[in-house]
C-alpha cells in the first residue's frame, strides 16, 4: 500500500507548494491548511489502485486521486460549517481557524481546482466518463448531504431512506473514486462499473459499522466519544431500527430521550447508557451487523468478478474492505 | 436580441422543471428560486452570441450558457452570504429566504450542475478547451471576491490591484461567457481570444461605469441608492484615484468619513455630499471616465479584428457595448 500513498503524498506536497505562492494567500492557504491535517487519504488510495488493477500502473491517476481528494476536503470545509464542527482532525476547523467566509469561499475554489485536478492528465477518449463520474458523485454528495440535514428535523426516518442517505453521502464517492481512477486506466465500463459496485458497497457497510462503533465501540480505538449520536439525537441505523422493533413503552422513552437535553455528564452517561440498552433490547445492534454483512459481502461479489493480472493491487482492496470489518467494536 | 433570449428562457424553464420533480427539493427549490428572480442574462447572451458569431448559429451553445448562467448565480448566492445582503433583485437572498446552510449547499450543487450542463453538448474535441476556460473562470471569480474581501481590511489599494480585482470578479466572466460560446461553435483559438478580449476589456469599462453611477448616476434610471459605495466605505476607482490626487487637507478628510459611521439619514446626506465634492475637486471622475473609455477602446479594437459572416449577432455585442456608455450618469 505504502509506494501508492507515498507517490500521492508527493503529487501532493508539490500542488501544495504551488498554491503555497499562488495570490491571494488568503484563498489558498485554507485550502493548504485543511490538506495537512491529511486524513486516511483512503479515497486518493481507491482511485490510484483502480487504475493499477485495469492497467497495471497506478500514476496515470494521480492526478484524478488528488482531484478526489480535494473534493472530499471541499465537502468537509462546508460540511463543518452547516454542522457547526469546532474540530477536524484535533485541529480547529476551517471556520475556526480562519472565519466562515473564508471557509465558504476556499472551499469553492477547492471544488474548481478538483475539476481542474481532473483534467491534468486527460484524454480526450476518457475525460467525459470521467467527468460525467464525477459529476454525478457530486451532485450525489450534495443530495445525501441535505437528506442528512433533513432528518434531523423529521420525527422519523425509514430503514430505505436512511441507507440512501448514507449511499449518497458516503458511498459513492468511494465507488466514484475506484471508477474514476479505473477511466484513467481506460478500463472497459464493465470492469469500471464492478469496481464502482464494490466501492459503493463497503462504503455502505462502513458506514453501518461506524453506527455501530459510536454506540457499541470501544473508547480507546474509535477516536471519538462514544455515544456521540445518541447525545446529538442522530437517526442512525440502529436509532430506527430500535424504533421499528422495540416495545411500545420503549419507543416512548427513546422519543423522550430524544426530546432531552442532559445537563451534566452524569445525566449524559445515563442518557446513553439507557437509550443503548433499549438498542440492544430491541435487537437493532443485530440488525445493524446484519445489514452491514449483507452490503460488505455484495461488495465482495462484485470485486470476485474482475479479472486482473495485477494480484497486488487488488489485495489491497481485499485487506481495505476485510480491515472495515476487523474493526474493534 | 430577443430570439437568443427567448430560446434560452426556454432551454432554462425545461431544466428548472426537472429539478422541479428532483429531490430532496430542499437542495433544488432554492436553486429555481434565485434562478427564477431573472437577472438580465447578459452573460448567458453573450455564450450564444460567441457562438453564433463563428458558426452562424447559436443553438450549440444553449446548454453552455445555461451553465454560464448556473454558475454565475452560484456565484451571488455565496457571495450574499459572505457580504451579508438581505436582498436581490428586489427579493429576498436565498439565506434570508431559506437559511445559510441552505444557501451554502445549494450554491454547491449550483456549481455541479453547471459543470454538468457544459457537457451536455460537448464533443470530444471541443470539451478540453472548453471546461479548462471554464475553470479559469471559475477560479480567477473566486479570487477576485477574495481580493474584494481583502481591500475592505486595507487603508490603500493601488490602481493597478483595483482594476485586477475587477478584472478577476466581473469582467473574466464575460470574456469567459463569450469565448466559451464561441468554442461551442468550433471557433479557432484566434477567434475565441479576440472574443475574450472584448469581454473582458467590456467588463472591467462595466465596472467602472458602475461606480461612476453608484456616486453620480441618477437615482431613477441606476436601480440602487446613489451613495451607497461611500456609506459601505469601498475602495473604488473613484476613491483611490481622490486619495491619490486630493491635497493633503481632503485625504485626511476622506480618511476621518471612512471611519465614521452616520446615525441619521441628514448624516448620511451630508457624507455622501462631502466626499462627492472631494471626488470631483480630485478629479476622480474624470479620471475614472478616462479610463473606461480606454478600456471601452480596447474591447472595440478587439471586435473589429473578428472576421464574420453573421452581421446582426455581430451588431448585438456592438449595441450591447453601446448601450453600457449610454447608461445615465
Amino acid at each position: 500500500m505504502s509506494k501508492y500513498i507515498l507517490d500521492f503524498d508527493d503529487y501532493m506536497t508539490a500542488e501544495a507548494e504551488k498554491r503555497g505562492i499562488s495570490k491571494p494567500q488568503e484563498l489558498y492557504e485554507p485550502i493548504n491548511y485543511l490538506l495537512s491535517l491529511s486524513g486516511k487519504r483512503i479515497r486518493p488510495l481507491l482511485s490510484l489502485l483502480g487504475c493499477a488493477i485495469v492497467s497495471g500502473g497506478h500514476r496515470a491517476a494521480l492526478p484524478a486521486a488528488a482531484a478526489i481528494e480535494l473534493f472530499h476536503n471541499f465537502t468537509l470545509m462546508h460540511d463543518d460549517i452547516m454542522d457547526k464542527s469546532a474540530v477536524r482532525r484535533g485541529q480547529p476547523t476551517v471556520h475556526e481557524q480562519y472565519d466562515t467566509n473564508t471557509a465558504i469561499l476556499s472551499g469553492d475554489a477547492m471544488l474548481v481546482l478538483a475539476y481542474e485536478s481532473l483534467l491534468r492528465e486527460a484524454k480526450n477518449v476518457t475525460i467525459l466518463p470521467i467527468l460525467h463520474t464525477f459529476n454525478s458523485v457530486a451532485i450525489a454528495v450534495c443530495e445525501g448531504q441535505q437528506m442528512d440535514m433533513n432528518f434531523e428535523q423529521r420525527d422519523h426516518v425509514t430503514e430505505a431512506e436512511y441507507i440512501e442517505m448514507i449511499r449518497l453521502k458516503t458511498a459513492v464517492l468511494l465507488g466514484g473514486a475506484l471508477k474514476i481512477g479505473a477511466y484513467c486506466g481506460n478500463a472497459t465500463d464493465n470492469d469500471a462499473d464492478l469496481l464502482y459496485q464494490f466501492g459503493e458497497n463497503i462504503g455502505i457497510a462502513f458506514q453501518l459499522q461506524d453506527d455501530i462503533l459510536d454506540t457499541f465501540g470501544d473508547q480507546a480505538t474509535f477516536g471519538k466519544r462514544i455515544g456521540g449520536d445518541i447525545l446529538n439525537n442522530k437517526k442512525t441505523f440502529l436509532w430506527l431500527k430500535a424504533h421499528e422493533n422495540a416495545t411500545e413503552n420503549d419507543r416512548t422513552l427513546l422519543h423522550q430521550y430524544a426530546a432531552q437535553q442532559p445537563q451534566t455528564t452524569t445525566e449524559e452517561g445515563e442518557k446513553i447508557a439507557a437509550v443503548t440498552h433499549i438498542y440492544t433490547k430491541a435487537g437493532a445492534r443485530a440488525a445493524a451487523e446484519s445489514a452491514m454483512q449483507s452490503y460488505y459481502q455484495k461488495g465482495l461479489i462484485a470485486l470476485q468478478k474482475i479479472r486482473s493480472n495485477e494480484a497486488e493491487a487488488l489485495e489491497i482492496l481485499y485487506i481495505i474492505a476485510d480491515n472495515l470489518m476487523q474493526r474493534e467494536v
